[in-house]
């Protein structure tokens, strides 16, 4: 259970705070925090009561949405990135997670260049802050407006395109990689590359009936979460297993009762 | 307009009978017929009657679903499979598309393996037959349970697999393939092997509702349909431009209207 975070969105319902309190008792180590759960939050305090609460901050969702057709709409992505930075920084979070974006209609070649160039434009500044970037492919059934990196090889091509920089590594969510004939060849090259940097699980449902908020708590679906989860320890991923979930139908659940089921699938999926 | 072909699935009210009458005046020169829709008819009769209306019967939609926990379920996909060869004789289509089928829960490698397994239990009797037979990719949101096959790289490896046997090929469909970074790579392969024996097209909605029925018209979405296209007619296919849309949206309009749009949409989408 020591290496088991929970995302604020899996907990959608909760506000910070209360997930500072329910999660811990749980067995629950590190919390990934998305931007939406900070507003109106002074940063440094949210800083203090995680760390009182015995909770690791494991990383910050999320960056990216680099691409656009226009360069003043980029450069407004490059801003909020360095903001994203900013408050990573503040509130002691090692990593952000990068959903790095699309436009649908733009081929996704020319997106990708523009991703590319977009964490080109901060990697400087994630340095300075200390904070880690790391490029989460998405499964490509979002490849029209979500994401134009949508297998782990074109994240790595992307990390190989700016020189390897320290700064940069890959975020693998078994949801959006499941399928990739390529992915334990591509997970243990991440692990030689040094870019292992985050690990997202959940589950795939059969049928699934929304393409954004139906996904599963782990052991509801196909996905061979342990198995993945084993190559990326043999890769040398020490990290934490952190729950992703976004479901309309756990959101109407009572969260507590929820974070009790998280807590014993997530034992019983690494027993 | 000589290229176009629609599927009887994309206006699947109306019957078979109802499609010979009102693709023809639209200017569609080929029909696929799905299995459903020659339910309770005499096949030689469906064959005269397309030959009557001036269309070619471009496929027989579909075969495949080889993946199953038994040997039983599995032997049984393969009689399904040659009762499928026989109706496409039967009314003389000269291929078969192959939707290859997966488990939720059994490892897309061994899927595939089965998958490979069944195809080759029927290629004589395909060869015999005088059908060809398609591999059609499916895009990885369905690797869950309809298709082990997400990629033209894993439907060429199946063909390899059997040793390239002339009667098989590859269905190529915008919508599960246009997202894939290697295709037009494929494509080309494809098309040097040939085995690049069919075309589908429609359009990917932003957003897309339904996981199943909620694909778009040309012009709908974002897919470059026209550069999928020429990369295929580069390759050497001179085959037909067949319309395939599965739409909750469009089979709830006056078809008559839906197949002036198909015909409106076609001409715009390769003028």
């Amino acid at each position: 259970m020591n290496r088991l975070c929970v995302h604020t969105i899996t907990t959608k319902p909760l506000s910070v705070e209360e997930c500072f309190r329910q999660y811990p008792p749980r067995g629950v180590a590190g919390i990934t925090i998305w931007r939406q759960a900070l507003e109106g939050r002074d940063l440094p305090s949210v800083k203090r009561q995680a760390a009182d609460a015995g909770l690791d901050i494991v990383s910050l969702c999320r960056g990216g949405f680099f691409p656009a057709t226009t360069d003043a709409a980029r450069q407004s992505a490059i801003d909020d990135n360095l903001r994203a930075i900013e408050q990573a920084h503040a509130i002691g979070a090692p990593l952000i997670v990068l959903v790095c974006g699309a436009v649908p209609g733009q081929s996704l070649v020319e997106s990708r260049k523009q991703i590319t160039d977009g964490i080109g434009s901060v990697l400087a500044a994630a340095e300075h802050a200390g904070v880690k970037l790391a490029i989460e492919p998405l499964h490509p059934l979002y490849a029209d407006n979500r994401s134009a990196v949508n297998t782990m090889r074109q994240a790595h091509e992307i990390c190989d395109a700016l020189g390897s920089p320290k700064q940069l590594g890959i975020a693998v969510d078994v949801y959006h990689v499941w399928w990739d004939p390529e992915l334990e060849e591509q997970i243990k090259h991440a692990g030689r590359t040094g870019r292992l940097d985050a690990f997202h699980i959940c589950d795939w449902k059969t049928p699934t009936v929304d393409l954004l908020n139906d996904r599963g708590l782990m052991g509801e679906g196909c996905i061979n979460i342990r198995e993945i989860s084993e190559w990326a320890d043999e890769a040398g991923f020490k990290g934490y297993r952190e729950v992703e979930i976004f479901s309309d139908k756990w959101w109407g659940e009572d969260q507590a009762f929820f974070l009790d089921q998280i807590a014993s699938r997530y034992s019983q999926t690494y027993s």
